[in-house]
């Protein structure tokens, strides 16, 4: 693809033009090479690196200093996330399924679907269009799952499950396990059989090695838009709000209510039956003990500060109550 | 199942009956409708509530205001869970090994038992009866595995286990993969080989994406009762005594000792060598580096306040020393 | 293995030898018996012990007190370590391709390697002499893996992957799952396609479940030598540096730097684009939010004290402001 081709396609204008050259490759700044193009994130950059190889770059404003061409785009970094799809096609489906798959009594499989090599379908399953299901899945029995969706390899997702429309879930997620309850009964946890499903709407995307446990009797719900990095734990009845951001090694504990648009950053742990309202942001590895009103941010993040200063400090934490005694 | 049979089952007294119908489902208080039954587990709930749709509900002692049948109970809660396990039972094993499951040489499985498609079980394997193997697991060689255990879908279980009586294995889990062990040598890691294995005694629930590895020499040991839940990390040599709970994303470095009806919170991690006694409660996202006495509850949990006022307060935190000398 | 052989092999001296006894097999001081050999690792264990079954025991120093056949060594626990490789040899890889094994286009596969039942290898894969792989791994397309490589059942390796020489990655790790990175539309968040890839070097291992995710246009590289344990989170485009060690549970979130011989003790959480120096240790679930120079050791444990004390102080703590501005 010509650059003015590609200025063309994400509506910038070019900028000192040296030559219309192909190009074949989206490369960050540090690696570009020619025939790549990359994007400027942040003006400091420029002082940093003694040159940038690419064949063109895309930037928020034209810059004088660097002899490269330039596409002049209001936001360059999401500029050069749409140019990777374009250059980057995803391959179309072939439809195919592998007579390595087992598929269970009484399965509908939509039109156009990949179901690979040594997957294990269960009975009563309805699967949409345009739905690829890589090696080693489990889906089962009585689980629903829409259209455009993809299942990665080693991907498990237990009996009643809802899964909706181009929802993504990488390798090693598990879906719908059993919910972590116990009664007492002679000094011994016995466990609560649960009934529950677990419901993942449209447009969610479930990380590497999640997990999400089904309900009590009810539902553990993922709603629509919400993303899920690697190995995150949601609890059995959590409901997850809208378009939330769930960062890696989040811990949500049972019946958390958990609103639209939040965020909680990477290892922010929340305790059971907690209540989040929308638009809050949670700092890394917080722990969350109380319910937090909606629109704003919590954390009790502690920074890691030169150990041997932090210690002499450690000293005065533990004996403040004696401290302020005195 | 009518009203008045389930309070006979349950050993419950009938208040306030309207009409003896039949009980199809077990539902929570939000989602209970006309043939479900539900439970009360805090009388706050009713005023709440606008209206209570389920045809029975469990309850502590009789109550005047609502209009709904209801069954006396000495514990609503464990009541509820009981019935749930009467009203839903659970399908009977077939007896069936695929043909798709690859059996190793010398391998004894016992009467009863489902190994599903896909399953591969090495050489000397040893299975009791009524034992579940859904696919994609995998059971190294010299494992033994008693009755009545169930291994969710791409569970792995490396060479030399023991699983005792009734454990419940769930997806995702890796059993006695090595300890992570290194010594140096010319200023490298070298791994240092891990001969020991891994003992899961009954009655033990493993959650899934949850990891145990082998001992250097000896044996980590996972005793009777322990439950565990998802994404947990035991270290290599660890002992966890009978009956203790080990709540998601705790992680537990090597050769620790914990005792018996102990219960480690979410995220909570422990040292090296660390010595936990009986009936220890180490509350959510506490960092474990001494050894604890039995019979208390620890914890260093940092609850998530308004991020605007922890600022401030972290600010003087990390002058404490200073503003002392002064 | 008589012990004068032994001792021959490890260089050491014998001291109180009582017989030359055949050595079957090397266990725990705890746990030893007579056939077996132990290592002292600590002289205050012989306090703590009635007795030490042991055929023989490796020392640093003879031990007049003890009436067992020692050998004295250098070190101790490393000479155990030697000696197990040498009494539990590895089973020599038979080569064997299982015709369950589905191989892809033109995938080249090296000599005297094992590839076991239900494994997937995708189109153009290259793969090196004496590689190890176990049921139910996935190995995307165009991914190259040199030689001596073991994979554990379950391991996920998306395409793309380069996997260097003797590099061991344990069940359920997924390895280039597409880095979490979304840019907002419409209120909306819109995922970012990951064209990069993941490379890990020679000699590196990955523990159980472990994430690694591939990089948005460039490389996220674990580089040589470096020893990764269970439930590790790694970032898309992260660069992790030579024989550096990260312990169960850490996360790191895109775009770190990680020098060399670098320690991130259990749980730790790295933000975003910091950089660590060579040879920093950071303490058990610290929280890294800045970056760290090297040859230091950093942490912001708070080891958990009883919880009744650590409530009166956290009550100081809370108005650490108040308390000061008065």
């Amino acid at each position: 693809m010509k650059i003015t081709e590609i200025a063309k396609f994400l509506n910038g204008e070019i900028f000192n033009i040296k030559e219309d050259e192909d190009i074949t490759s989206a490369k960050s700044i540090y690696s570009a090479t020619k025939g790549s193009i990359t994007f400027l994130s942040d003006k400091k950059l420029l002082g940093q690196l003694k040159e940038i190889k690419a064949s063109a770059i895309l930037v928020s404003q034209p810059i004088e200093d660097i002899d490269i061409t330039q596409i002049v785009v209001k936001n360059p970094a999401v500029a050069f996330y749409k140019l990777i799809e374009l250059l980057y096609p995803e391959e179309e489906n072939k439809e195919y399924i592998s007579p390595t798959a087992k598929i269970g009594n009484n399965v509908k499989i939509g039109k156009n679907c990949y179901i690979s090599d040594y997957v294990v379908i269960e009975d009563n399953v309805e699967i949409g269009d345009n739905v690829k299901i890589y090696p080693f899945c489990f889906v089962g029995k009585n689980t629903k799952i829409l259209n455009d969706v993809i299942l990665y390899p080693n991907v498990t997702i237990y009996k009643d499950t809802f899964i909706g429309n181009r929802v993504i879930i990488h390798s090693g997620a598990v879906i719908a396990g059993d919910g972590f309850g116990y009664y007492q009964e002679d000094g011994k946890h016995k466990k609560i059989k649960h009934i529950g499903k677990v419901i993942i709407e449209d447009d969610v995307e479930i990380g590497a090695n999640t997990t999400i446990d089904r309900a009590l009797t009810d539902e553990t719900i993922i709603k629509s838009g919400t993303k899920i990095d690697n190995l995150v734990m949601i609890g059995h009845n959590c409901k997850i709000g809208e378009n939330s951001i769930l960062v890696s090694q989040v811990g949500i504990a049972g019946s958390c209510n958990i609103g639209k648009n939040v965020i909680l950053a990477g290892q922010v742990g929340v305790a059971d039956h907690i209540n989040i309202g929308d638009n809050v942001i949670v700092t890394a590895k917080s722990g969350v003990g109380t319910d937090l009103p909606p629109n704003n941010v919590y954390g009790s993040g502690i920074p890691a500060i030169e150990w041997k200063k932090w210690k002499k400090i450690l000293v005065y934490i533990y004996k403040l109550n004696e401290l302020f005694k005195k």
